[in-house]
């Protein structure tokens, strides 16, 4: 049999992150690679208890069927949480839960976009949603950021050029707080200014928030969820982080019309998401356990974060810079114009660390001299040792180079 | 914010399942609309244990991110009960999991279909399969079935017709035992038919079969993919009928292409599924619980049946006939052509009963006469209530027909 794939399937490819997976288990390779929380973050005996908790009282209902919004109770706690910890005012009827934050990135270019169509992201941007965007179709534009993140004054001028081609954005997708790859935060005077450029041109805005739980230094910036007076922001946060990754479970808060295509659409690719997994969630909500296991987890990863700093100001020179992040899960690593990271990769794994080229995460015009570094898998003695390596590897390159 | 969707999400509709869904609380109503197992199906006794267990000896594997391919030792369990159950042979390599059956529906659709391009599928068929289908934009043409399932001699007219049309179907959809919505199976002899027809014009088949363990009674007949030699038939199964479907966890057996093309369009639609889902059903499996849970719910659904049957045998007359399903869920009622069972629905639940009208079903050219009526979530006295009561409202109709 001769099988005939779909155009968008022929054109489908393997991530460079997953392609990684395959070097994860050789003897002493040192990842900072991957996305993942580190394991001593799970609240396993919270869940243990909630779980057994939730099975005796109603494990005939939350093992049934769920519907397609998604378990009440959790999107009633989820409207409690966001407003205490974002300030976001919102009820149960303005959230849609998925499985994990991915399918919600997925949902929304499906229903926002044609294929064909634009929209504009920073650059970099999450790698997982270029993945998610690419598969429907959508075309995406860049846009530089900072130390601020951003450029808002760059994102106005992008604006009017995708206008004078007769390509509106259909929207802004950004991660404003501890972004994925770069670390960096949208400072608060851009965030007003991104706001008044999407009103100003009617364009929505996607705000996306895996991080917002793990800040390490520097001061709380509003969301901009919490800033919109007029139904522009789509926000998606996700339990992956301040929970656990395997349970799949993320949240959008949007306009209700957004809400009711999500919703529609959930029912043609998922029908319902897992309730157990749900029921879960909200009940680490309701017993106020985010807030009880959190600083605990926010402390482990400061310390992996100054490790990681303190590990890159000893061993890299004046060639590379790297930006300094006050939260989230990565920092950004800049080399030498004349390295190309993707090229290098293969002599970093053969030195047994691990790490994705910048190259991935560039919506368009690629950069060939960056990485992303993972900061919260590796613990801290394996954190100096991998910056130790890498900077071996990067300076036998630069020798090559010259 | 005035919101413009994609060309997509402008033509997405509720389905009249969901529809239903708001009179379901209303006192009294007795529901033969949705798809649910009976709760008391439910292990919820095991699934405590199992979990339990799980999280004691494994909780932070199975609470983190897992592969997209999904949780490794359910794959192989699962390779061993479908050699077991169905004399499929496979290894973990040609199973990839997704969230629910109905993931699997969307992406195999999306994989081997370019919008506007052609399907072949049973008509009437699932209407979760067409709202996946629908939602890629893929173009369904239904065949007719008899008592005896798909007419194979009409699929190969059919498929001559599209092939002169120049367009080729793309993949053949069907669900061969105890067919949601018909409750039909298909014959033996029409199996080797529909597979020697499949091979010899070298279209893939999609065998969905989520009701395969539920048999009351009559023979069991081989799966397609037990008797297919070259690579024809990808197969669908799901835990939501043999364990509980708030879990999620489906799977398909594909050719090694199909598994790889599913797996990249699952890293941009989900990342990975639920490993604390797919860990308890694996476990379960392990543990032998299917082979020994099965049997009393089995007995319980044959009763419901055969409840309904005799219901329906005792309050219709001639104008109407039915199906007499050997297992699964369902059965279809097909009235006087003179009633339109979608105008009659308000009626009908105005008289407490809810049915699924046949409309709903049909990938083209419907017909209006028929609806799906569902024997495993109601009890006993109320199937035999329901029943009194829809014939009272078809009588009514009938008469107001004349």
């Amino acid at each position: 049999m001769q099988y005939k794939f779909s155009s968008l399937a022929q054109n489908l490819k393997a991530s460079e992150i997953r392609e990684l997976l395959k070097y994860k288990n050789i003897p002493g390779m040192i990842s900072l690679g991957g996305g993942m929380p580190h394991p001593s973050s799970f609240p396993v005996s919270d869940i243990m208890e909630i779980t057994d908790d939730l099975l005796k009282r109603e494990g005939r209902e939350i093992l049934q069927y769920g519907t397609t919004e998604g378990y009440e109770m959790l999107r009633v706690e989820l409207s409690k949480f966001l407003k205490d910890t974002e300030n976001i005012d919102c009820t149960k009827d303005d959230i849609v839960l998925s499985a994990g934050s991915q399918q919600a990135l997925y949902a929304i270019s499906k229903i926002m976009v044609t294929p064909g169509e634009e929209v504009i992201t920073e650059s970099p941007t999450y790698i997982g949603t270029i993945t998610a965007f690419l598969a429907n179709g959508t075309v995406m534009r860049g846009v530089q950021m900072d130390e601020e993140g951003l450029i808002t004054e760059l994102l106005e001028e992008k604006i009017k050029n995708m206008l004078s081609k007769g390509k509106p954005p259909k929207f802004i997708y950004v991660i404003p707080t501890f972004q994925n790859p770069s670390g960096r935060t949208l400072s608060l005077e851009r965030r007003k200014h991104l706001l008044e450029i999407a009103s100003r041109y009617q364009i929505p805005i996607i705000e996306d928030n895996p991080y917002g739980e793990l800040r390490y230094s520097g001061q709380k910036l509003p969301s901009l969820k919490s800033m919109d007076t007029s139904g522009l922001v789509t926000y998606m946060g996700t339990f992956s982080k301040i929970l656990t990754p395997g349970l799949r479970v993320g949240f959008t808060v949007a306009p209700r019309e957004v809400v009711s295509k999500m919703n529609l659409l959930k029912q043609a690719t998922n029908l319902a998401t897992n309730t157990l997994a749900e029921a879960i969630a909200g009940e680490y909500l309701k017993r106020g356990l985010v807030k009880k296991n959190m600083p605990r987890v926010v402390q482990m990863y400061r310390e992996k974060r100054d490790t990681m700093l303190a590990a890159l100001s000893e061993n890299f020179g004046e060639d590379a810079t790297w930006s300094h992040p006050d939260g989230g899960m990565f920092l950004w690593l800049q080399l030498d114009s004349r390295i190309n990271t993707t090229k290098m990769l293969p002599r970093a794994l053969e030195n047994k660390v691990a790490y994705v080229s910048g190259y991935s995460f560039y919506p368009d015009n690629p950069e060939y001299n960056t990485m992303r570094l993972n900061f919260t898998y590796a613990d801290n003695d394996q954190i100096v040792t991998a910056i130790e390596r890498l900077s071996k590897v990067v300076g036998q390159e630069a020798m090559m180079a010259k």
